[in-house]
């Protein structure tokens, strides 16, 4: 039976660094894997990918070591045991709002009689070995918490039995909650922002699960662990990829003083 | 008919930064070419991609106005036709080693009766409109010198009529000039290779063609442009990638002070 | 922020005709968005083609300038979210049967606090240069009204607050209509059926809002213009092939007196 | 107009052998189509594989005269849908419980006014001929009973109006029912497993419809035709590679002596 | 052992009418294969498309019936054979100038003795029940003759043993033998190209062997079968869809009187 | 720097057993890398597949440990170093007819200054750690002797400078040799093919090569080790595919009694 080794890291106190996946390409999994990250999500969500990425990059992930998991598009069973069956070891699940739902999204990831995921991991089989009912032990279920409805009920959602932990996206969070009056974006310091998303964290250390935030900024993702977040992303593929090569072609202007002919006025960051 | 914008560019006496693309996905492509370089070369040749990839890749690049180029794995008619007729404004031939094949490289490129290349631009013409035997002033036929008998024959390689620039990949030209004393990598600092840099840039000048290098940071590139080079490529795409994680990672570590459960001593990096 | 150029011209007073993706291939996208539509939409519902083709279909498209739509399957909210993370901008939705249909629908298109669209155009913040909330103001919806339980709700669907237009799709709904006494298919000559679509389109303008039109010819696509409609669809990729073709073959063979060995008695022309 | 030959094969009283694909490959699914099932099932639920496999599977399974079916993730229209419009003419669907999500999961398969299922039968149509309404009497639909809210259900679902048979997935059905006393698999010997299957055979037959059982071994399928079932799926692609090439090399391994530098244990057989 | 369908209606003398495929995609393939065609060819060398989609496209292609070909891009052994183990069922090959290139042709596609095709007909094998050497006498070697050096050695090229037919592609022909007084491009009706055209025509049944020519029109097609050709190809894929769609949006401007907003002058027909 | 396995593995005196890749999906690879070979080769030649499934198969078989290799389909350079920079540690090449062809082949694997391979490891480097010039050292250049000008200048090839061993394909050695008197296949027991096939296991050993065959049986294979043989082939996932599933089905049919509808007289076995 496969071992969750982002859980193991959890259970000994040591928090981890998570990798992102916005580009559907094995290569750059297999890239982005051997850096150094404990886990790595793939975004089906907002990633400019789907289903039949996840799979070769997975595998592509599989010899690094790191803990594969995907950030579903939405609280749908057929997306989320699909990702499952493909080998991943966590499900990101975006707006969940009650402990209602909070429950049928932790039900899709969890064989009977704790849930109704349907058996068949194909390729998990193989490529972890033996996968059977233990699975239910090992599978993370991460509920994002991004809307005012969804923070109203907090508490609920906390401590729906069989939720690991809260995955914070603190873009719609904003949005969710500030009634238009913030934009969104990564690395809040508004003051109503750090205190939502410190609640938010008590709230789970209150309930003995996760609080996982994600972040822009290495800087940012280490003052949310001094907070106590248990894990961070940092980044994300596509921006490192548009940032570095931005940020060289700058440099090489700035240094011969050779201007574009035509190029717009400033290079596409990408929003996310 | 199309225009190429480089060669215009050129011509008004700009030089050039030019993208490298190495990973085989049309949302990379999309990105690097809006970060604001003059031309974006697919690199067939060492790249993680085949012609399956380029086709996307270069629709992808199209309304961002950079000139698309191809690197191709090695001197064939069919990939060098099949990288123009997808697209391509310019091609990077590896390995060119005497005057007859620089001109057999060439012949590839031009429609009779200047050339071989046979008649069929499938894609070109959708893309760029009218699109016939007038191609044959607008696409650049860039030669790589590798090798010391290519070397040995740089002047008449670049005497070749026909052929617009040489391009050097710094890697290859030193493993093929210095006998297994000096490893590969680019921005070379030893005096032999930068003499023989400077040399081959002195004799494209002399025969009024373009000289072309790649580089690892835009820093010495900067200093290439200085030289007199007119474009210079600057690291890629998964360099890029590798290196923007790598480093956000480490200042992760290094701020949290959080260990890697049992990760690599390093990074990878890759290795072009 | 991008501009909508159908939502722009649509204000001008100019109606609109529209493009049809069944066949998933960026090379078909980019053939068809030269052909002089206003805008071109990707048929994710009923075309050969699913989220993996759309991506690159969408690049493809990119340059021609046309305004990329997608006919989403079924009113979900990770499918309509995706296709506009990648770039669509106006959702065509089928079997929108009641106002409360309608505000779902709309709400998956629309950023906090007008809707519940997550945050992260992953691949439009790239294409489109600084995309963000404002998009809001320039996405399309248009919902398909297919079924008697529709038709019923037409006054209440069409006063739903953000809904931008609507698109009739006259196959579906004559089956959804008709009780099965008339068969599928576009460009409507019963009176039954004139009646009804030029209903919706009466009901449309009382609301301000768009009426578009599935149609099978130019003729009967001009006719409906003339009637008022906003926007029509005149065929498609794979019928357009189809037919060509085929009138391609049977000329040949009338002109050349040579019958097939063993061909079937006549050539598939696709029912959609 | 289409013919469903395992339809018609049923009415003749002769009972069926079904493949089953987990593996997204139309060159594996051409492979399996010839080797003499009366169908073949692509598995979009747990098989390593999406829409963007399903298309060119079916395309390859044509020429072999089997009856194409899909076994769909969930009940969601836009899955089954696309399904059909792609060229199946049976869908199996997981996690049916009572008889109304039987009706819903049987009006996503047929045109009004019979159900809801939306014109377009993109590639059914060139790839059957004539495509129409008429479709509403080919194409079966097949429920999977595998929770007990489902077995207490069972004559009601058996009932639904529409219904062309139940096919049961014994690993779900034990797990759905046993509440964790018995592990998942195929080919049950447990009494309480033997009679229930047998039980859902038997209200089948008084209801007129198919059963259908998958199995693991030729034998155990041959023994449930004997009991009367309809259908049998036996084994599966991927199982069928892993076994072949497991017991060859361990037949190699026997008869060198040459063990293996590092391998695992026992070779990975997959869970399904 | 298979049988070639083409191969049979020549010898029955009944000339034959080839479909032409540039778009890389199965769904037109199927589509295409459909439409009365005697033969279909895949355009590797030209079309927008490789070998991973050559594969899917012919298996598209089975049940149709049609006799299934390739152009391959150049006199590679590797890619001439890999498209015969795909299926192909004739080769055309581009550029053939002597009757050394012509023997090196049709040597790659014959096993030995005959000549030095390697076996392993992965695809073929299954498609085709029972494939062994037996499909040397099948399989048709057809070469293109382009260049001044062709037709200089044209009753050479003609006189090869093993050779099947010759194929002419007007707008090649055209540029390399009229020194660039003549654009490219079909159904020539200048003297010198008719006279040369209808030169390689009498060559061919002096010879004994098939006579083929790429047209654009079913009207010059037709006079062509009536001077003596076996085969003529008409149109294609992408020209076809083109063609169609453009005439749409035209006859619907002319109607409606609606100009584009900022469209080109005229919509893309593609060179080839 | 990476270690090849297979080297370490024969230097110790221990034969090795090589799985078989001809379907081109990264699922069956990973499944077949799992099943305890010592090395899996996939066939570019042969194999129904190209580069673009090629990079994802290495991938997908990474993590197992076993040494990729890969089969090209001619001795071209391109082909062959796009597979190594893919991550192929060992490269077999066909039709190698004499040392000169050797030699040519073995400069495509050699760094200079013992080779003319560009450098450019792209995900090599990432795959195995550093990957530099050393890897020289770990790559296996394996010719195929296929032909009787082969088998003429066996001696001379065998003692080629840097080939690491001769794999034997004895479909095409039996075809190139004995002029059409054998048929083609697997597992010869005919004495001229034996004496032949043995022949050369006695000028690898001579020569301190080592001596490599594809066979069909493990039975066959395993008395092929016994003569000396350091690495046998057994099989292929095409053939153990299609063998399973068709074994089933007949077992299927013998225990029901029940015909196929009008299905083949015999299931397709591929000819491979």
């Amino acid at each position: 039976m496969f071992t969750n080794k982002l859980k193991r890291q959890w259970a000994e106190g040591r928090p981890a660094i998570n990798g992102w996946l916005s580009i559907g390409n094995p290569f750059t999994a297999e890239i982005m894997a051997a850096q150094g990250y404990d886990s790595v999500t793939i975004d089906i969500q907002h990633g400019a990918l789907d289903y039949g990425s996840v799979l070769p990059m997975f595998q592509a992930m599989r010899a690094s070591g790191v803990t594969p998991m995907a950030r579903v598009p939405w609280r749908e069973p057929g997306a989320i045991m699909k990702a499952l069956d493909a080998g991943a070891q966590g499900i990101i699940c975006p707006m969940v709002n009650s402990a209602e739902e909070a429950a049928e999204f932790i039900s899709y990831l969890r064989y009977p009689p704790l849930g109704q995921r349907s058996f068949g991991p194909t390729r998990a089989a193989f490529a972890y070995g033996s996968y059977g009912v233990a699975a239910n032990d090992e599978v993370l279920a991460l509920a994002m918490i991004e809307t005012q409805r969804g923070v109203d009920n907090l508490e609920a959602i906390a401590a729906t039995p069989g939720l690991d932990g809260i995955y914070i996206g603190p873009a719609d969070l904003t949005l969710g909650t500030q009634n238009g009056t913030l934009p969104p974006g990564f690395d809040r310091e508004e003051e109503v922002m750090v205190t939502l998303i410190r609640r938010i964290l008590s709230v789970c250390k209150e309930n003995g699960i996760r609080a996982c935030l994600h972040c822009g900024t290495a800087e940012y993702a280490a003052k949310a662990i001094g907070w106590g977040f248990d894990l961070t992303t940092v980044g994300g593929d596509s921006r490192f990829l548009a940032a570095a090569a931005s940020a060289s072609v700058k440099t090489w202007r700035d240094l011969t003083g050779a201007a574009p002919a035509d190029a717009p006025a400033q290079p596409a960051k990408g929003g996310y």
